[in-house]
């Protein structure tokens, strides 16, 4: 195999959801169709290193600065909700239920994977929350331990200020059948159980 | 989402053994890390654009032409293995089982997919057995109904010129366990047992 091709296919096999075969796969069909599939590629990837910043402010991707969310004058500026990465932040747009602002903090807190307050944008929160009269922070951290503890600790750093700190509800997924559930989602659905 | 993420993720979504979800998550990675990865990645396909060419000869890919296995003096002149696809080109290099050439068909013939001898390289390869003395041409198409109609046809076409074709053995995978075996593999492998 060339050397270049054979370079290619093991840096594509770092990407995340990749790996060797089909990092294979797509470096063929790649070199297969340069005209219509790579070089439209490659015009596309170079557009986004020039046009795609991460927002000052929420740290949402955009091609404006601050972005469309924050900028937006339709929007609550008393509530934030507080969402771990910007694919999190992407989900909860699609759902079109929130109309207030977001803060991507980059991550959850890890003492496993060493990973501080100082790591994540906690501290830009913190002030965000202390200058602008923010209302309501919503906690939409993962169900996970890194999640909750995250969650957790952002709780215990606003708990002096009047606001109002909250948590996604968790329970059984809309659609879900009890059998498919594990015991943790079942257990706490029932401890949260509301009068029907 | 911004335009031009949301687009990229769309583009790479029809690239083979991608889907929306990992599209997604291959784009985030590159927009976060810029410097590291996305724009070495750039440099390198704008490389593979400049240098690698399809062989002549065989239809490998290759930075030279012909490529490296054609322009070689230590391989074997007199055999020609037939492959569908530089993957399985590839695959059979790995093995370093065989010393000869290949001819890349570009793919099987396919009635339903209207894939006809014409739109394979089987023309070249007719020319190639005749303007060359070839002795072995060793046919290495898939197991499958369109690898074997292929590997057929080739042979019809060969049928008057003095070339020993051959095929690959079909039989029981090295490692293989019977019981995880299909039935068509297990009847091949009965029809085709040996004296031990």
């Amino acid at each position: 195999m060339a050397n270049i091709i054979d370079s290619l296919i093991k840096r594509m096999a770092k990407l995340p959801s990749l790996g060797p075969s089909s990092s294979k796969k797509i470096a063929l069909h790649l070199i297969k169709n340069k005209e219509n599939v790579l070089k439209p590629l490659i015009i596309h990837l170079n557009e986004l290193i020039e046009t795609v910043k991460e927002c000052e402010i929420c740290g949402n991707l955009d091609e404006i600065q601050p972005c469309n969310i924050c900028q937006s004058i339709k929007r609550d500026d008393k509530k934030i909700c507080v969402v771990e990465n910007i694919s999190d932040l992407w989900a909860m747009e699609r759902t079109a239920a929130f109309n207030g602002r977001y803060h991507v903090l980059g991550g959850a807190l890890s003492a496993l994977d060493n990973i501080h307050p100082k790591d994540l944008k906690i501290p830009d929160l913190i002030n965000r929350c202390k200058q602008n009269q923010v209302s309501e922070l919503i906690l939409a951290t993962g169900a996970t331990i890194e999640g909750q503890t995250t969650a957790h600790y952002i709780a215990e750093q606003l708990a002096s200020y009047d606001i109002k700190v909250t948590s996604l509800a968790h329970g059984m997924p809309m659609g879900g059948e009890l059998d498919w559930l594990d015991d943790a989602t079942i257990t706490t659905a029932l401890r949260a159980r509301y009068e029907f």
